[in-house]
């Protein structure tokens, strides 16, 4: 890239990389939204994207930190309290403890993070260095995923409700609440980019932090599809359902 | 644990470690020295190593940053040597790449790790933030894999000249040169962790630090299990090489 881009051509290349790079597109998810996954299949799902929801709160603390501005600050802190909750039992990693608890898995267990896959840990730990190390500018624009969530939500609670006979609108509370979550934060984080990134170099390190928190998204995914769907093959020590043993 | 154990007994739980969580272990593994891989596939293993390599002597550039004895850094800096060499065109990194070019690939496209797999890099950069972030003798006692590394080198040695037609002494000179240099530091490593590692928390920490450590090597042949064995789904602008192309 060489030229500086519009505000809204810049929007128009983010648009596309969550077209080709956002994990919508990943084989597993397409399991998983179609019922073709078993109940144990779902819980490796369900255990491994705790070790992401839980890093949330402290990546948006570790960009905070750095935020210079009260008024960001304000707007980005409503993030933590909306994963964290006001109080106990509240919030967005109360609801996925639910949802792994409605999935029949022990919440210690879950919480502990040991069955999960180390690559799921080095993928989500990437994103929290990321966001500590890199300029403002692509730490921001690395939470830009949010702009293509709403979508693959839909699509995940209609299809596990309609093939799963384990889940129910309960257990998938969680999803419910990031619907309206989810855009205010992509909306904020949009307009962000798209006033600071001012030079074409600027805007080629916007996309290429979207690019690299795609990744990390997909990472995640090629870690479960290897170890659970095929070949199945899960590193020592890590989480084995049921329908999966013996 | 509870138990404070002897030195000798913290070894031979180390070995036990490395016994069911080293590399040479791996399916991947497997293939490659059995002969099974196509060359593509080879290539594409010795593409994503090369971010493994390339990383280690900042990964001990790290440790020594915070390595107060000059007597262990001294020991230490002889690590940065070896991969970095003395000039230009020696020392590991560029045996390694010696290796890539032989094995066809343009060294530049190598270098740029362009292609190589998301999962290698989190994976890679995971080893790199334990050794800067946690306590030394944690940040010592995970280079320990070196222990088994001579083993692993001797068996892949024979088996890649025995049978690939497309490698040769030449290209695996790399090895070589690891076969002494490996057991000296191994020994300099696991000497300075029997004696500095006085309870049973230091001493399960080293173990976790050894356990920690193997997963980083185990998650990395996962990843390229998965984009080039089975399923062969790799990511988006990941390597692919010619023999998986249409």
């Amino acid at each position: 890239m060489t030229a500086l881009l519009s505000p809204e051509a810049l929007e128009a290349c983010l648009r596309e990389i969550g077209a080709a790079r956002y994990h919508n597109n990943h084989p597993f998810h397409k399991l998983l939204h179609g019922g073709a996954l078993t109940k144990g299949q779902v819980q490796a799902w369900a255990l491994n994207r705790y070790c992401y929801q839980t890093a949330i709160p402290r990546k948006d603390a570790a960009l905070m930190a750095r935020l210079e501005d009260p008024d960001t600050r304000r707007l980005w802190r409503q993030r933590i309290v909306d994963h964290d909750g006001e109080r106990p039992g509240e919030g967005g990693i109360a609801r996925w403890l639910a949802l792994t608890e409605g999935l029949g898995l022990e919440r210690d267990y879950v919480i502990s993070t040991r069955g999960a896959l180390p690559a799921t840990k080095f993928a989500v730990e990437a994103y929290i260095h990321f966001v500590a190390e890199r300029p403002m500018l692509e730490a921001i624009a690395s939470s830009l995923t949010e702009m293509f969530s709403p979508k693959i939500i839909a699509e995940r609670v209609a299809g596990m409700l309609a093939n799963y006979d384990f889940v129910d609108e309960k257990t998938l509370a969680y999803f419910n609440a990031r619907l309206s979550q989810a855009p205010r934060d992509a909306d904020h984080a949009l307009d962000y980019v798209k006033s600071h990134a001012r030079t074409p170099e600027q805007q080629q390190a916007v996309l290429d932090a979207l690019t690299f928190k795609c990744s990390v998204l997909w990472a995640q995914l090629d870690a479960l599809y290897f170890a659970y769907v095929e070949p199945k093959l899960p590193p020592p020590d890590a989480f084995i359902p049921e329908d999966m043993r013996g």
